[in-house]
């Protein structure tokens, strides 16, 4: 257990309540604790959440300030989409977050979907407003308002935006990252032609979100179609993606919607053919926001801390000088200082911690608790070899420290490259590996050597043929793939008997005919059930 | 008179009232014009923002769709900003938007400023809230919340933070990215543990914002400190950079306070001393917003529409292919293909307009209101004579124009990046010739040749000594500067009397003994007056 703080009090009361932000102001000198991530998942959470300075409860229940360390992750994910949005044809730009009460009625099943969440500005300039104002849970009403003002004619499509903003959903049960009052995200919008070309968009997008979880937060999400119950409030189709955190519940962690010509119908958004009839627009949206930061962190780590993926990481490196004597510590601190100006020079996010109110020991505890992917030490020995000493965060111990590797930048760099790339590699391979073989004997530790024939792996997603295959797998914690053509009616009831609902069809399909699970009948696909956050 | 769309209706009413969102819906097929901007500036602003589809009304009045154009000029300055912030050892992270009504009267100084103008959500998830939200016009208050359980000793100071955000004020006369509902912006927050470091941070920030505004927007901003009527509702100090419109009028473009103890007494945010004693953290707080890219339409530009500097501008480069007979179209296109290319992998922001609804003439005048700084003409000649023509935005006619550029990647590319940053440096030279010597004999153009000797030359900025002469010149839609020590009565008669305000007592002060042009006593400064938007 790593001492750093005094253990979370009532950690899962905070899952629900974050009403009580001054207890989060405890001293910085006390000793304090990481509750381990196999013993309490999300009092683990919550620690790791607070300690590694991610987030803090705002005053206002449920609301969220995030902090640098746990913006700069969103500033890599903004980062990556931003280049993967303009590559694909995407414009920015900014839509105003009030929306008046009115155009949120328009679309029978949106107003059905959000009207219970909404937050709603009644005051303005001191005066009582004639028309309620919603502050933005989604932008589709508002989007479509102006949409119908720029599109004219089909030389004015597709029309493809997205914004970065900030919405707001009144959420009864909170927890940071996760589910917050107020959130940061993209939504993408656009206006097709064709129905065609409207579900092409929301197919590619969905697409770049699985690229994107896969590449740069090293997620090995499922792809796959929201069943009818799970579809978006004013879509035909919603595409997601699952992401199986390291507690085995299932994480959507990012959507893409074929809105069909239900919103365009709704507020009348149409173009001219070039023969001059008139048509409403096929349109999409689709969104990732900052749950996808929790995410990340639960679906990495350990019982030390996070485990960031190079690429999200806001320090990549951190450089821990050692000495003891004081006629050791010029040569050391100016190696440190070398080693630094050599890696930050080439592009890595490093850090160089030579402070002295801590100990090195302090200081490696505290680095792994941040999830810093490679850790370098120096001590006056290196510095005679003119040599370091590179650690993995994801191999802990001695296995994970490689000694003597060479001081000289050009050699260095390049083997500090390698093993961030490694360590991004080994960070998928691991998720990879818990989702889809688990070894019972290793429960939530993800650090185990899963080559080890020696042990009984099983898979955390089972294949199951009957409900109550599908029963057992999910009160075993487990996600159940099996054939589904149920109705709605039984899919409320898995849920209501279960806990768990479906997460998606996946794209990728076993071969064969298949059987229902429910009902016996023929199914032309097979679902996956979990329960979720 | 360029001809682009009908002039708009009721230009003047379009600034008190963005109500009219289908005023808006012009068929894009008519003939389109500018006002010109010699004629009436603000009809020339509101078209050129419709027209150059930079922004547009949202459904709530007074707030604004900043549209891919507009917000393109917006990311760039973000980009600049951020580069510099992180530089000077601030980070970026996210407070949540809804902040207690009892906050915002914690703060004496500051709810007296800031109350008239709010919106407050008083309903969520369907019920009525026990405690009213304000939707946050600035977030000093929400910031001290945090601070005080973040900081506890000397060490955790500085603490310097930065987030971008949207924040509402109720105003009631709105107009474009100058004044609006919502807008965004950055406000950044430090806390120091002495107030000779807080005034240095506040000092350093408005140096950051006007080397911004000189460097990137070209806009040569005064910058200087607010005088106590003016200054930040609760701030010790408020400096400010002030930039003169092609109108004359004055706008408030960026500003930096020094919040002294105030905050952080209301707030009670402390720190802790070595030796144990505790005290209340001094503070800054920096902003600026999308008003600055009203500011950059009105500073740049002339009748034909804007005219964006390179740094600033969406698109750098335009290139249009020219043909009449069809033999000649392929070797052209093939040639502007090529063009882009060597552009765009020389990382300038190159379009190429190959569309063939639009005549070269059309197109021309086209980018020419869309202020693209340099434009390339590829017709069969130059595919003869493997070179091109290439004119500059900002010196109109033939004037500017230059034949037989060679086609030659390393060549074009070269001498393109050239005319860039003379087109940069022209522009902010204009504008400060503008602002500091002025003919007379040519309203609001710009274009003019400052040299010719010929002209009837006088500045903009007027030395004045009495306030008869204060009044003349703010009559001839100048800006005055002069000795000040009146009182604050004495300013608020001049603002009632001339409806000018003390802009600033600039950092930059002429030597010598003052006598202060109201009160005839000794002055330590001189003082700029000017109306304002």
């Amino acid at each position: 257990m790593l001492k750093l703080r005094p253990p979370s009090k009532s950690a899962s009361s905070a899952e629900t309540s974050a009403s009580t932000p001054t207890s989060t102001t405890k001293p910085k000198s006390q000793d304090k604790v990481i509750t381990p991530r196999s013993q309490d998942f999300n009092a683990w959470y919550l620690d790791i959440i607070y300690h590694a300075e991610l987030s803090d409860y705002g005053p206002v229940r449920g609301t969220m300030v995030i902090r640098p360390y746990g913006y700069a992750i969103w500033e890599s994910i903004q980062d990556y989409l931003n280049v993967k949005f303009k590559e694909t044809g995407h414009s920015n730009m900014y839509f105003p977050q009030f929306i008046p009460y009115s155009f949120i009625e328009k679309e029978a099943s949106h107003v059905e979907g959000f009207s219970p969440e909404l937050a709603v500005v009644t005051i303005g300039g001191g005066k009582e407003l004639e028309e309620k104002l919603v502050v933005r849970p989604t932008s589709e009403t508002i989007v479509n308002h102006m949409f119908t003002q720029w599109i004219q004619s089909h030389r004015d499509l597709p029309l493809m935006i997205n914004q970065w903003a900030n919405v707001t959903r009144w959420e009864m049960r909170t927890k940071p990252f996760v589910r917050t009052l107020e959130f940061l995200w993209q939504e993408g919008h656009t206006a097709h032609s064709t129905p065609e070309e409207a579900e092409k968009e929301a197919l590619q997008m969905i697409d770049v979100y699985t690229k994107f979880a896969y590449e740069h937060a090293a997620i090995p999400v499922i792809a796959g179609r929201k069943s009818k119950v799970e579809t978006f409030a004013g879509a035909d189709r919603t595409y997601t993606i699952e992401a199986m955190m390291g507690d085995r519940k299932a994480l959507q962690a990012g959507t893409s919607h074929n809105l069909g010509q239900n919103f365009s119908r709704a507020f009348g958004t149409q173009f001219t053919y070039e023969n001059g009839q008139r048509q409403h627009v096929w349109q999409t949206s689709w969104a990732i926001s900052t749950r996808f930061v929790g995410g990340i962190i639960m679906t990495h780590g350990d019982d030390a801390g996070l485990m960031l993926p190079p690429r999200v990481a806001p320090i990549q490196v951190v450089i821990v000088p050692i000495w003891k004597k004081e006629e050791e510590k010029l040569g050391v601190l100016d190696a440190g200082i070398s080693t630094y100006e050599a890696l930050k020079s080439a592009g890595i996010k490093v850090k160089f911690d030579d402070s002295e109110q801590q100990t090195p020991g302090w200081k490696f505890n505290f680095w792994e608790m941040k999830g810093v992917p490679v850790r370098i030490e120096i001590g006056p020995r290196d510095v005679l070899n003119k040599s370091v000493v590179i650690s993995r965060r994801d191999i802990p111990g001695k296995q994970g420290k490689v000694f003597g590797v060479s001081m000289e930048p050009d050699v260095l760099v390049s083997y500090v490259k390698d093993k961030l790339d490694e360590v991004q590699a080994s960070l998928l391979s691991m998720a990879t590996s818990f989702r889809d073989s688990y070894a019972l004997c290793h429960y939530a530790s993800v650090t185990i050597n899963l080559t080890s024939h020696s042990m009984f792996i099983v898979s955390n997603i089972v294949d199951v043929t009957s409900y109550e295959e599908l029963k057992a797998a999910i009160s075993d914690g487990k996600w159940a793939r099996g054939p589904w053509s149920g109705s709605d009616e039984d899919e409320l009831k898995v849920k209501e008997e279960t806990g768990a609902t479906i997460r998606c069809f996946p794209f990728e399909q076993p071969q064969g005919t298949k059987t229902c699970l429910m009902t016996g009948g023929p199914a032309e696909e097979v679902a996956i059930f979990a329960k979720s956050y």
